[in-house]
C-alpha cells in the first residue's frame, strides 16, 4: 500500500510514462453524493500537452453516467499488491456497494476535481472531460489530465496488464535503450 | 523470429487478449506503390464484436497519409527479440528508406487488406478504417480488425511496453486469477 504523503507531483507531459505501457487502472468518480470506482483496461494516451487520455467506459457500467454527468474522474494506477482489489472492483457494481468501503480503500481529496482519488494506488491522474463526441457511439471519453501525482519509488512499479479470461501479465524487467534513440525521439 | 507458416487464425473477438496489455506495435501500410512501417504505442481496444481498435497516428508520421488514404493497415505485434527493429523503425522515416529492407523484415501478404504484414511479428491484425471523425482533431483512427493471426506459442509472449525516454518494460510473470471472476465477467 502506498501513502498519500509520499506522492510527488508529476509534470503533466510525463503522464505517458505511467499509462502508455498499458496497465489496468481504477477510475474513481463522484456524482450527486455518490462515489464509485471501476476497473478499466481500455485506454490510450492521446497527446503530451495538453495531457490527453482516451478511454472506453461502456454504458452498462454504474460509473458511466457518473463520469458523463460530472465530466470528471480520477485515473488511479494500482500495482501488483492491489490485484485482489482490482479484480473485486471489476466484478461488483457501485449500484449496490460502496467500493471504497467494501475493498478497504481510502478516498483522497483531489486538488483540481471533485472526484475522489484512491490513496492506495501508485499514481493518481485527475481528469476533466474535454471531448464526448464519441461517447454515444462507442463509450469513448477524451480526458485532459489536470493534476498528476505518483510515488517516487519504485521507479518502475509492478503494474497489472489484463489479457482477458482472468489472466494478467505483470510488468517485468526494465530495459533502458536510450542510447539507441535519436535525441528528438526521446 | 517467427514463421508465417506456424501462425493460427485468431477469433476476432479475442484480439483484446493481445492488445489490451498495452504492447508497442508496428503498423504496416501501403499506398500508391509505397510501403511503410511505423512504431506505435498509443492504442486501445474499443469493442469485442465488431473487433475495434483505436490508435493515434500524428500527421508528422510518413504513415499518416498512407493509412488515411488507403483506409487500411496491419497492426503487428513484435516481441522482445525484435527490440532493435522496433527502436530503429521508430527512429527513421519511410520518406527516405524502405523499412522492411532496411531492418531485414519480410513483408507478408495479408488476406483481407492490401497493406503488407510483418512476418517476423508474433501476431498480425489486418485492419480497415471505420471512423475517421477524430483524425483531424487528434490523429485518432478507429479500426475494425478484419483478420487476425498469431503464433500458437509461447502462450504469453514477451511483449515490449514503452514508457518514453528510451525505456521499455518487458511483459513479465503471468498470473491466472480466473477463479476470482464472475463467469459473466470473463
Amino acid at each position: 500500500m502506498t501513502s498519500p504523503i509520499r506522492k510527488k507531483r508529476v509534470s503533466l507531459d510525463k503522464v505517458r510514462r505511467y499509462l502508455e505501457p498499458g496497465p489496468v487502472v481504477l477510475v474513481s468518480s463522484a456524482w450527486e453524493g455518490q462515489r464509485n470506482i471501476m476497473t478499466m483496461g481500455w485506454h490510450t494516451v492521446m497527446a503530451f500537452s495538453p495531457s490527453l487520455v482516451g478511454c472506453m467506459i461502456s454504458a452498462g457500467n454504474h460509473s458511466f453516467e457518473m463520469v458523463r454527468r460530472s465530466r470528471e474522474c480520477v485515473i488511479n494506477l494500482p500495482t501488483f499488491e492491489l490485484t485482489d482489489q482490482v479484480i473485486g472492483i471489476g466484478n461488483t457494481s457501485g449500484a449496490t456497494i460502496d467500493k471504497f468501503d467494501h475493498f478497504g480503500l481510502s478516498a483522497g481529496t483531489s486538488e483540481e476535481v471533485a472526484a475522489p482519488l484512491v490513496n492506495e494506488c501508485y499514481a493518481n491522474f485527475e481528469c476533466r472531460l474535454v471531448d464526448d463526441s464519441l461517447v454515444d457511439r462507442y463509450g469513448f471519453f477524451v480526458w485532459e489530465v489536470v493534476n498528476a501525482k505518483a510515488e517516487p519509488s519504485p521507479e518502475y512499479p509492478e503494474t497489472l496488464h489484463y489479457t482477458g479470461d482472468g489472466v494478467f501479465i505483470v510488468a517485468g524487467k526494465v530495459i533502458d535503450r536510450r542510447e539507441q534513440f535519436l535525441p528528438q525521439m526521446l
